[in-house]
């Protein structure tokens, strides 16, 4: 499998003043990308220098990762908001989060939508064009992190922007390469093995893998790995030394277009 | 007066969701700086961009003007936080400023700080230095607007940061250049005439004029207007014709060192 | 027309921290009941204070006016919460109107649902009674005001709680009793007097007057009148001058089961 | 000890949104007492029915734990507000508290303020009593839970409220009754062995006993302990033990004037 790699990433600075959410250390030890919260679902600018000096400490990817303005709900509700009101959501906290990463001495590689802005997004592909094009806007070079074969996706490419696609490490797949719904049984992976597993298999072939066996073939840049839950670091150190162990190298994207 | 000119500010963008303050459009028709508060004590992204595309459009320079994270005070109410923690706060608005300039074509040019941040900035040099410090860190080229013969233009001086020193139109001056308390008689000036006056005069010698009659002399590279009140935006056109009339070119400052 | 009265009810406290809306000062002096924002899509501790004691000043009957947590959206966008949470939110909303009412030595009368959680309830019986439940658990004889002919008035109606049912002074009105979408022409009544003469007619008559002319029986308790807008108060002075006139007493309504 | 009782005391539904903090099922286990938090500091109207429903279950006794309106410091940041907005502030969150616990089937039957609102009151009687005679206004029978031997207890004495005195089960006692500082060696009681045998002594002799050694007579109603930190459930549980064993019996205060 020589030449094979992929990025691990993992949400991050969802602490929010006096309350904390996460293993952002231990987690930090594992992926190489971070996704980190911009305080209008999570994390606040405190929390949001403190995660990312430690990812500049640990040489990870340090990412925005805007979310719709909702702290109770964890920005898991989803609103309806006109373009226009959507960018200068998106850009709004990618800025707040480029200065503080330079506060700290480092800068911002790429872009994860969070919670229903993501899931909206991965749905409708002008919804996700509003968004990614705020995004370039403010940063032009910025990797766009998009779930694989959704219309994340198709947005970020048809805007020729840098792209990183990802898979998700502990959910099942629909046929159409959409996730199994968290209600039907077997739709989270809760098995640190069988995650590690389907993570190997799925990095070489370079396809997803459905709950029926089929193969989706597309662009495995990163493996989105959970930082909460009882088994979500143990599942992160499974995942990343199975990769290991197949000679899938465990690195940041390079974000192609 | 061969040579003299000066730039005029007021704050703006301090609408917040469906509430509206200010007079933005009336007062972009005659300053050259505009600093649009930055969704802590006031502002939000929508507004942000909303002020910020027509200043873009008047060609009236942007800034960014944070302040504490304090709604029902306006930023008005001070509070004691470790430098670290202003660090953050300062950076967060600033970088979610220069976005939405991005967004909407523009960028941000220079720093203000509001309310009580600026109040406490300029007793306080070492809090001023924090604050600048961070900006300087997201945006080492920026124009740090600093209030004249205060602690703020000492921090941005010794910081060797590019800065504009501010007088106000309608304050009164203390012999120690500090503004004489809003609870004296004649703090504040309401006359427009008297106003642009002072002003004219004030810029002519390139001093702090005093209640008592006293010059201090100091670097003045801009006035400040407010937008609020009943005769402020009289006051601020009053400012601007009595300057042109004196000969004195209204334009945006450069930002020497 | 002897024994013909009805309440004429405005929506108020909407001011928030250092942003003023509406016109509270006018209106109390016309209407017989405010609705007042109790912190979540509008006002606060401090401006719920000073409406409720010019409201128990004049005179006018106090009510709680819960809405969804938006300060932004002024709780106009729809939100999907399960009942326990919306009972959660009311209680909540209702108990500190409560509170601040026997600060200034009122007393909440009514309750009232603003905006989107108002137009939700309208259309779902289920959720108009997870709300009315919740207020009744904390105030048993609070009198629930209820848009006519819609699913709050069949809500209110089977729990057996005191109730005023409302119509809409400035909105036009379709044949099954709901109202003309605001993107038709003519849904907004701006003329003062168009709105004062069909207020009377449907006061005679008991009934909602449709715009093709056809009558809905309906039980008018109360007439809502907004506080912004060009002619708000000109239509508000307007419709209570032409009720009185026609011999319809204005007058706090008695919230009959 | 015939006749000797106490009430123990615990801060809880601190949780917000999607954040959990301290470990109120377990404390609910313990205390007779329990300060929910109303939503300005911490907790929100899901959290503070959770909580209050568990404190009814479980029979312990609810009372409004207002703070100020800080959730990113949970309120421990000192403010200063003018006594009528203290008065709006205190009364809003108790009448929020009361309508939530009517919601769940319980009653409000005590205050406690919190974190830096508090603290202020333990020294200026007259902000106290600013707090106090909102709360009173809302509800008049309230117990006030006041710190012993401070101004918040002179307060509470004055207005002739009942009240319910209060002292610490993990924190030493300077000569003049306040708190030895954080900051000294000593100044928190970590050994739950320690703990407990202090509240013995203290309950006992019905004094505040000091470091030095000096007896403080005072009436002790309550103990307070804390739900967060590595030790505190198990400080709880020594404390009850220890004064059951010593035949104080442990129930709900009376609230005596």
């Amino acid at each position: 499998m020589a030449g094979k790699r992929v990025d691990l990433n993992a949400d991050m600075g969802e602490s929010f003043g006096p309350w904390r959410m996460g293993n952002d250390e231990a987690l930090l030890d594992i992926v190489t990308s971070a996704n980190i919260a911009c305080g209008f679902h999570a994390g606040d600018p405190d929390h949001m220098a403190r995660t990312m000096r430690l990812a500049v400490e640990k040489g990870v990817g340090i990412g925005a990762h805007p979310g719709f303005d909702d702290l109770k709900d964890f920005g898991r509700r989803r609103m309806a908001l006109p373009h226009d009101r959507l960018a200068s959501l998106v850009a709004y906290q990618l800025g707040a989060a480029q200065a503080i990463a330079r506060l700290v001495g480092g800068e911002v590689r790429h872009l994860k939508l969070h919670g229903a802005l993501a899931n909206m997004c991965a749905e409708d592909e002008a919804m996700a064009r509003a968004c990614y094009e705020a995004a370039l806007k403010v940063a032009p070079d910025i990797i766009i992190m998009t779930i694989a074969a959704t219309a994340q996706e198709r947005a970020a490419t048809a805007l020729g922007a840098r792209r990183a696609g990802e898979i998700f490490a502990d959910r099942a797949y629909n046929d159409d390469a959409t996730l199994v719904d968290r209600s039907q049984p077997g739709a989270m992976i809760h098995d640190p093995e069988e995650a590690a597993r389907r993570m190997v298999a799925m990095a070489k072939e370079g396809a997803i893998i459905t709950e029926s066996g089929k193969r989706i073939p597309t662009r495995i840049d990163t493996i989105c790995l959970h930082g909460d839950g009882p088994t979500a670091v143990e599942i992160a150190r499974a995942v990343r030394s199975a990769l290991e162990a197949a000679g899938i190298e465990v690195r940041a994207f390079d974000g192609e277009r």
